[in-house]
């Protein structure tokens, strides 16, 4: 079904546009990332070599080896050469920062409405600050105290306190515990770092006053962190985004 | 702080296995995706010629292509030969489904305990859940309604089971009308739909009162949904999603 789409929109795009050198690479990929997804390849498992998959799939061995240079590229397989019994083509266990990665950069460029990124970022950093109050370390809390100390600090400029304000909601993400959830959660985030900052700088003179209702905010969230009250920190959480974001679309 | 990361992880995987033919081309692209997150790239802009990108990072053409080639794969670039004023490489405004492949693809391969998967299918079901008391049209419901009937047809088997109910699953994260929050509802569950029939095929002869239970459990979500009782509907899709989940686990 997926596959039909793509292959009517890639119909669209030949229909449309000068043919580009070669699109046989793409449908390489779709191939390998089937099989991934259905279970056929696990992680370790290695590849035919360029020349056997060439044959299978009847394209050439320069598109198997696009395809492949396109996958690594992006985490899913690895490429060593030599003759030991890592070498060869195999299924990466991706790293968790490659996920993030990618999200982060594909809800930077996928233009998303913003109200739709502000819902996804509640409910995300809710479940974030909700795991968090249950299962922070007291090394957790420490570093965000020591965010929080860092934003208190009177020399702290806009371009310093959004670094800050981007760190202290990683940690709580971090601190839930929930890898995938903390992934979410990060990617989302980061991709806000910019907008975040363009909303610090259109603040203008009142920048000062609404830095210190962020860091009134960002306390009452690890009062309740600290407690492990998770309802509160969340309900915390939950106006925080909101109010920030309200305040930014009324100017 | 990520790029120190992930050199570091490059610098482990050189110290311990052969050296590949070219790692330059992961320096190009990462160059590139920091243009994008920085917003120094927008949605449409064109990327300088390969020869004079080439130059500007020291790098040779053949990295920048393979860079450029990787980034087309992920949806990222589009790269048009002519003359016309959309010819070049220039930054693609991604279609949803770039992400939610790759998102699959990447839940697929990470190897997140079972049960951050399920807290996070937990999490975003409910908030789609939620939005779709609100949102869902009378053209959702009636997408929804067919499902369940065909669900319940005496002769639908695991397999078609399974699609099914991926397929109500996936109805109700559209319907809730946030596109950033339905493309990660959708990537997380249809990663699950191996591991699922997975859990069907396990169940054995006590399938058919496993699936009794679902098809029950789905029809008080839709019933929700209809008389638009959000609260009620994402109370019901957690018991629906923790219930089986148990229930797989207790085999």
């Amino acid at each position: 079904m997926a596959e039909v789409e793509a292959d009517e929109q890639r119909e669209d795009i030949r229909r449309w546009r000068p043919v580009a050198r070669s699109r046989t690479y793409e449908l390489v990929i779709d191939r390998v990332e089937e099989q991934i997804v259905t279970g056929q390849l696990r992680v370790g498992d290695r590849l035919p070599a360029e020349r056997d998959l060439a044959q299978m799939l009847s394209v050439s061995r320069a598109a198997v080896r696009e395809a492949f240079r396109a996958l690594e590229a992006q985490g899913v397989l690895r490429m060593s050469v030599g003759t030991g019994p890592d070498s060869g083509t195999t299924v990466a266990a991706l790293p968790s920062e490659a996920l993030k990665r990618l999200l982060r950069l594909h809800v930077a460029l996928a233009n998303f409405p913003a109200q739709d990124v502000v819902e996804a970022r509640v409910m995300l950093e809710r479940q974030s600050a909700r795991n968090a109050a249950e299962r922070a370390t007291a090394a957790d809390l420490k570093e965000m105290r020591e965010l929080l100390a860092a934003m208190d600090d009177a020399d702290c400029d806009r371009v310093q306190f959004n670094e800050l304000d981007t760190d202290f909601h990683l940690a709580i993400a971090e601190a839930g515990g929930n890898r995938l959830i903390a992934d979410m959660t990060i990617a989302v985030r980061e991709s806000m770092r910019l907008p975040l900052l363009e909303g610090f700088q259109a603040l203008g003179d009142s920048w000062r006053s609404a830095a210190e209702r962020l860091r009134r905010e960002h306390q009452s969230i690890y009062d309740a962190l600290e407690t492990g009250d998770g309802a509160t920190a969340q309900q915390h959480m939950e106006n925080h985004i909101r109010g920030f974001w309200a305040s930014v679309r009324e100017r």
